[in-house]
């Protein structure tokens, strides 16, 4: 680590040299160690596990995909969409490299920058905003996705066609459509779309809130918040290993979540394929689709209704979330069981039927939501609901069949309004060793630190 | 616990029979295992001690004084101010006792209701709204107050005075004043005042909201939202087992804090005393004032000054937060002490300076503050912050004071805007032994349960 400026000179000098100059729990005292070897320096080193947390609380930042993804779904989140303020290719570059060298550092408990919040020049602003120096990494994951303006722009209302300001038009992958209008939505422009998207997990939202924070400050001048999204408890599970949470309905919820542990699965319904490498998305191989949708839900008149009611909307009991076909939670619904009545155990407009794979030719989702609470509306009612995020293989055959069926037929939709959409694209991670070190063996900016989505602007 | 309704001659029976009366765990089961003993059952019980943690995680609901005060500050909040809809003296007293009951459940881990979020009567709604079925009672504690305008209405903008709605104006103590304007106010009425506020502290957030959701519904008819604002980082320690732990501006905060440990200094700046029962506060004898401000930081600018600047600003060292005249965190500051320049090493204008309490006729307050970010403005800088809570003895002298130096001359301020602002006289505890329990043992609601200000209504 290079000398800060001595501040001998200074009026302050002797009571708080040194404590700049010490190493804090968040500067380089980490990567002297050993939580380098996180970074997988040597290019010997295995490929990083799909699913793997160190004692330390850190997932790898490299590897095949970005993490994020099928790491076990954190407990809180924090999700910011950016637009672009620069039309210079190359000042987005630059930007996704100090981005992903700061993701990089963050999520292995490292300061955002070398010399952490609280040491360095004096004159200068500190590398890192400080908030979360004492702070365990807590399991953070950064994930990085690009949506369908940063290639084509934005249309006007008159459906003059956007600007391709990136000269990446012909780069835009089959897949990051334009969402349709769906029967429940009453979106807010100022809560969708954006050219950037960064998902910051962990398990203390503190550590997601600062890392927004860093990455948001070095794009000052770049990209400018559009908004962003508070999630204070996970609704999936994306590892067998972990217990089904339960949504702001009071229900468990995405029990037939795509795992980590599916590898099949995830090749079929999560990752985009290597398949054809003319096509406009060949530089998103590895990579996936990230939908985010900001579900409100009517609390206080679900709180109201019967718990007849609210099972027989979502097909499953509301204790142990089995299937109203009988069972427990892992069992398969069978949706052909009736009972004394003749009518089907598990409505044929319930949550749980329409929602099944089996009623969209096998389609699955892996599911990484939260619960949110934004304040109330003036008539004293909670703006709550769950946060949905899901990353899947195509959103064509993946989200929008699921949907566009849900916003028509679903009974549950009486007590949803999609208030916040977005769409991006996902490139594979950083490859196990790429990385660029300084001296001090953390990762450092320079003009040939890779980044994430390198790919696409090959 | 008496029997649900036998859900036998219905077409769902047979598969959600089971679990609608299974023991959930956030049902009688703990009270099953012996959690009610936290309940003080029998008179003979010793008060509870004011700080303690069982090992499943929660703070005993009985007490002199109410909870979520000393106990040591839990790491999230959700709180909200409630207005009341009604205008009768009875349903207000209904409304406490239902409250009183419900943060009794809670704080010990059991559902909001008897048969918890998914037994009970299969054609009522649930006792409870279960997204919390399946989480510890990770430290929740329940605080109470009660605002100026629940005992004198609401001033109109013509200055007409407010309606003494519940024949309590008599009864307004002394201290509950309406806060005069500070320089850095800029306050919105839609996150300021309100009748009643509740304040939910725990380890997990999705517990905090819980609780206020569930205590919203029970307040349904009677008593709605106002504005509820929700904190993720704890930014004081109230007891000296806790680290100190980091603002948004990246420096420790609240070193100074009174702590459950002093008990002298909880007599002299937190608890209301009891020496006049001639006075209209009588009733308040135990309990304390709340201050609430909501803080808006200028992060981004703040973000970008030197580590010189910053320092200078608060007085302290960013890293340790020792004072700028030397030392280590905890020890005192010496603004004698020059530098070679023969300034003061702590500038006249720093924040720890005008804040300190030899400043301020040796006033201390127990404050319990909590780091927020509630999305961005429309420039895309941050609306995040400093939810500033404060517990005092008489806020005319253990606040008022303060805030209007702070305000004036406080370097800080520049980066500071208040948007929001509360007062609430805060009511003793519900004392050892008095709640009413059912059969299982568990406290329900009748017309001899105690309720939080019982005092004022007697």
């Amino acid at each position: 680590m290079s000398a800060p400026t001595d501040p001998q000179d200074e009026p302050t000098a002797t009571s708080s040299g040194m404590s700049r100059r010490a190493v804090l729990g968040l500067g380089g005292g980490l990567a002297a160690a050993g939580v380098v070897a996180g970074f997988g320096l040597g290019r010997a080193t295995a490929p990083a596990p799909a699913v793997a947390s160190t004692a330390a609380g850190t997932y790898p930042f490299t590897g095949a995909h970005q993490a994020g993804i099928v790491t076990p779904a954190q407990d809180r989140l924090y999700l910011a969409a950016f637009d672009l303020t620069t039309t210079s290719r190359d000042e987005l570059v630059e930007l996704l490299r100090r981005w992903t060298t700061i993701a990089a550092r963050l999520t292995q408990g490292l300061s955002a920058g070398p010399f952490g919040p609280a040491s360095g020049p004096y004159d200068a602003p500190p590398d890192d905003t400080g908030e979360a120096a004492d702070l365990p990494p807590a399991g953070l994951t950064i994930t990085f996705g690009f949506g369908r303006s940063m290639f084509v722009g934005t249309p006007g209302p008159d459906g003059t066609p956007g600007e391709d300001r990136f000269g990446l038009a012909d780069r835009l992958p089959d897949g990051l459509v334009e969402l349709p209008h769906f029967a429940a939505d009453d979106l807010d422009p100022a809560r969708s779309d954006g050219d950037l998207v960064v998902q910051a997990c962990a398990d203390d939202p503190q550590v997601a809130v600062h890392a927004i924070r860093n990455l948001s400050r070095a794009a000052f001048g770049t990209a400018t918040i559009r908004w962003t999204q508070l999630g204070y408890g996970r609704t999936s599970s994306t590892s067998t290993a972990q217990k089904t949470p339960r949504n702001l309905f009071g229900f468990k919820d995405g029990t037939a979540n795509v795992k980590a542990e599916e590898s099949d699965a995830l090749e079929e319904h999560v990752w985009v394929p290597a398949t054809d490498t003319e096509a406009s998305s060949a530089w998103l191989a590895g990579g996936s689709y990230l939908v985010a949708r900001r579900i409100r839900m009517r609390i206080e008149t679900w709180d109201r209704t019967s718990l007849r009611e609210q099972e027989n909307l979502v097909g499953r009991t509301k204790g142990e979330g089995a299937p109203l076909s009988g069972g427990t939670e892992f069992t398969e619904p069978d949706f052909a069981k009736e009972g004394r009545d003749g009518a089907p155990l598990i409505a044929v407009d319930s949550h749980v039927r329409l929602a099944h794979p089996s009623t969209h030719d096998g389609a699955r989702m892996l599911r990484r939501g939260y619960n949110f609470t934004d304040g109330n509306d003036s008539l004293g009612r909670l703006d709550a609901g769950l946060f949905f995020l899901a990353f899947v293989r195509d959103p064509r055959t993946h989200y929008i069949p699921v949907q566009s069926m849900l916003s028509r037929d679903d009974v549950l939709m009486e007590y949803l309004t999609h208030t916040g959409s977005g769409l991006f694209a996902v490139p594979p991670g950083v490859p196990d060793g790429a990385l660029v070190t300084g001296e001090d063996g953390t990762p450092v900016t320079t003009e040939k630190s890779p980044f994430v989505g390198q790919q696409l602007f090959a």
